[in-house]
């Protein structure tokens, strides 16, 4: 692409670095700003500046967070002996809007994955151990995607927190509520009768 | 969406201000600036404030441009005396690609278009028909799209220079090359064979 301006050649090139956004994509983005009033870029400029500099990580959780203790690990009326573990901070978001959990978080910032480069030690699983080691968890609900990499990365935190006083549980893998049984791949819908569940139970949600 | 930090939810509103961009995909873009150096987030961030703030529209043909007057416009070999009009500076880059014009442009800055408020005062129009005036042109391509709006414009500038000596011509509209007719819609097939070019003429091409 050949450009009439170093400015938005440059600007087209920094946008096109965020993931999904191409040449041109960047290119109909920034002439839109150009037709917004100025105070729009400056704003969003000036958000992205502001947030990258000042965010903070929760000391305890690492959610997201401005300030060191993230606002679920302060709130004196969650369940502290059960902690969620979570890949980023979207499952935070998803799960919290369930309102069907009321422990604590652990978010991991991803998964093992050799292929990527990623190893344990890319992620926050020490930390997690050490709350396990002090013993006031009761349960860790592993809550990682059901992919390879999730599948690893719930293996490996439980062999190093097995020997400890502590429960492990998984989410429940099943037909989504409101889907038809013959549109489910095998590999759920036989999950689902493995770990099938007393019906009184599912009347009750 | 609720957030645990006032700087990422500041950060995904203004982002999610751009066409195209929701909340969600928003929320996945800060998350991946979040995990990339610091550096990058930055420059992107100045990019786009030093592109709104300096960034300059060429006095004659109101491309974009980092001087006041464009590369193509000082360009002393172009011919000054056909002026390409397009809607957008995009238009410009796609026409340059095809190295088939070697004239200049004229970009309005948009259509025509009542429903969105643009009227022919909001778009470029006046300084174009003034350089008619002026009778330097010989030749006006009209090349927008062909839309009602499109159609709109062109008929609007039309009915400004039709009475000074300049000779007005509009893109051909037909099949896309490599283009099967069966699959090609009415209308563009129809303009096809009443806008019949001499054979002799498509094979110099």
């Amino acid at each position: 692409m050949e450009f009439s301006s170093k400015l938005l050649e440059r600007a087209v090139n920094e946008m096109s670095q965020l993931p999904g956004i191409g040449k041109r994509t960047a290119l109909r983005l920034v002439l839109h700003m150009l037709r917004q009033p100025k105070e729009q870029t400056l704003a969003l400029s000036e958000a992205l500046q502001t947030m990258r500099k000042e965010i903070k990580f929760c000391k305890s959780c690492h959610n997201i967070s401005d300030v060191e203790l993230c606002e679920l690990c302060a709130n004196p009326k969650r369940n502290t002996q059960i902690i969620c573990v979570v890949e980023d901070i979207r499952d935070v978001m998803a799960i919290e809007n369930t309102s069907s959990f009321k422990g604590l978080y652990h978010v991991l910032g991803g998964k093992i994955s050799p292929m990527d480069g990623i190893g344990p030690h890319d992620l926050n699983i020490e930390t997690l151990v050490n709350k396990v080691k002090e013993g006031e968890v009761t349960e860790l609900i592993l809550a990682l995607s059901s992919t390879m990499e999730g599948d690893t990365t719930n293996f490996y935190i439980y062999k190093q927190i097995k020997d400890y006083n502590v429960t492990t549980s998984t989410i429940a893998r099943g037909i989504s509520v409101g889907d038809e049984l013959e549109y489910a791949d095998e590999i759920t819908l036989g999950r689902s009768i493995v770990n099938r569940i007393p019906f009184e139970s599912s009347i009750k949600l």
